[in-house]
This record gives structure tokens, sequence and C-alpha cells, in this order.
């Protein structure tokens, strides 16, 4: 089972920290997980795990857009809290049409709608988490770990 | 030798992976390391190293800033990106009276300026590693690599 995990831009203080812990999760679960994410939002990834014990495996997200097809996963995870990345989370989840999740948070709630609404009005099917959070990471983990053992 | 990590308020995304480096740094180091923060920046770092690997050693900012005394550490080391940890940051200083640096880093440069001059005009003979940053680790580690090295 392979797990691919789309990270947005770096500026929300939650991601990093969400990032490794939904990679180690998906690892426990079973999957082999690529995190895919521009290269300021890697290199926040790459220095939170300094002795590389995750063994996170990080990506290009435009390049691995370019490289990706149906079947190369079994599973999406998205990191939405930006126009972009909800962007992004609409092409890969096109293009993989396959199991996928949509954790969507931002600080302004008005925004977390607009982001949930792109993702609808796309025709995905994906499960939407959303909350309001910016640098309290619980309410998006909870969702996570609920949207998990829902998988 | 003992070291104490002051994080402040967990808004900036690089604050969260820097302390596990830097805390992982330290390590390497020799220092018995720990890192004082208030709740919400230690939940950030908490989720950021979920198996436990690096056996961060994390108290209460508040609750340690009653407790501590002269003597008590060796080297103390503090992420200022606002006014409170620069205030923090001053108060920590003047009460351990030992070895010092400050990791100074804000998107806007005269907030850079204006912390710089609030540690300084403490009387503070802390080294100040100052760069413009948010999102980008990067010089905030260079900064703290080459200062490590003039311990």
């Amino acid at each position: 089972m392979k797990a691919l995990i789309l990270l947005g831009c770096p500026e929300t203080p939650s991601q990093t920290p969400m990032a490794v812990y939904a990679f180690s999760e998906l690892t426990k679960l079973g999957y082999d997980v690529t995190i895919a994410a521009n290269p300021a939002a890697s290199k926040l990834v790459k220095i939170s795990d300094p002795e590389g014990y995750y063994k996170l495996n990080l990506v290009d997200l435009e390049r691995t857009l370019g490289e990706v097809s149906e079947g190369d996963y079994d599973l999406l995870v998205g990191f939405v809290h930006k126009d972009a990345a909800a962007a992004f989370f609409v092409t890969f989840d096109q293009i993989l049409n396959t199991k996928s999740l949509a954790l969507v948070f931002e600080r302004d709630l008005d925004l977390v709608g607009e982001f949930v609404s792109m993702i609808e009005e796309s025709g995905s099917k994906a499960k939407i988490c959303a909350v309001r959070a910016f640098h309290n990471p619980s309410p998006i983990k909870i969702n996570f770990d609920k949207a998990l053992k829902e998988l």
C-alpha cells in the first residue's frame, strides 16, 4: 500500500509537525509513505528530523505532479490551508482517482469554507476534515486520527 | 553541562523544526537539554516527534521562570520572534547569568532590530544572531550552527 501526503505552503506552524505525525501514523498502518512538498516546506520537515529517525521520504511537489498516474498510490492525504494547496489537492485527487483525505485548516473560518467548496465543486469524493486552526495542531490531529480509523 | 532552550509563541513555522534541531545538536555536544515553552508551542514540538525518538525534555515556560536560579544552567538559547519572547529571554538571561545566545528572527526587518535593541538595552551580554526569516529556517539554522562553534 502506498500513501502520498501533500504539503501546502510552509506558512502555517502546524503543518510541519503534523506532516511528521501523519507520516509516522500511516507508516505504522503499513503504508509506504511519500511526502510531496515545495522546497521551503520540505526544508522545514527535514530540519524537524535532523537525525533522520523517521526516514521521511520527501519529493518535490511540482515534479511529482508531472510524473504521477492513476494507480500509483492507494491513499492521498492533503494539507489544505491555502488556495494553491486546495488546487494541488484537487488535481492530484483527479489524477490518482483513489481514496483521499483533505485536512482543511485555516485561522479564518470563511477560508475554511472556501477551501471545502473548492474541493467539493471539483467533484472530488475525498473525505474532508475541516477545522479552524492555525498554531494549535490538536484539532487537526484529532480529525486526522478519526479519519484514519474510518479508512 | 545543562542547556535551556526558550521557545516563543508558536506562530512562526520555523520555531518547532528549529527547536528539535537545536535540542539534537546541543545534546550531541554533551548538554543535558531542557526546552521551556508555553502549552501551544510545547504541543507542536510533541507532535513533531510522535515516536519520542529525540527524548525531548519539555517544561512549562512560566513555571520554569518561577523556579529557576543562577547556576541552574550553563547555556541559555532563546528563540526571539515576538516582544514577549524578547522579554522572557532578557529575564531568564538576568537570572541565570550564564553564557547565552539569542536567535532573533522575524519576517519584518524593523522588528528584528527592535528585538535586538530590547536585548542589548537590558545590559545582556548574550550573543545575538539576528536575521530576517519566517518560513525559511535556513538563515536561523546557519546562524545557530555558527554560534555553536563559537561557544
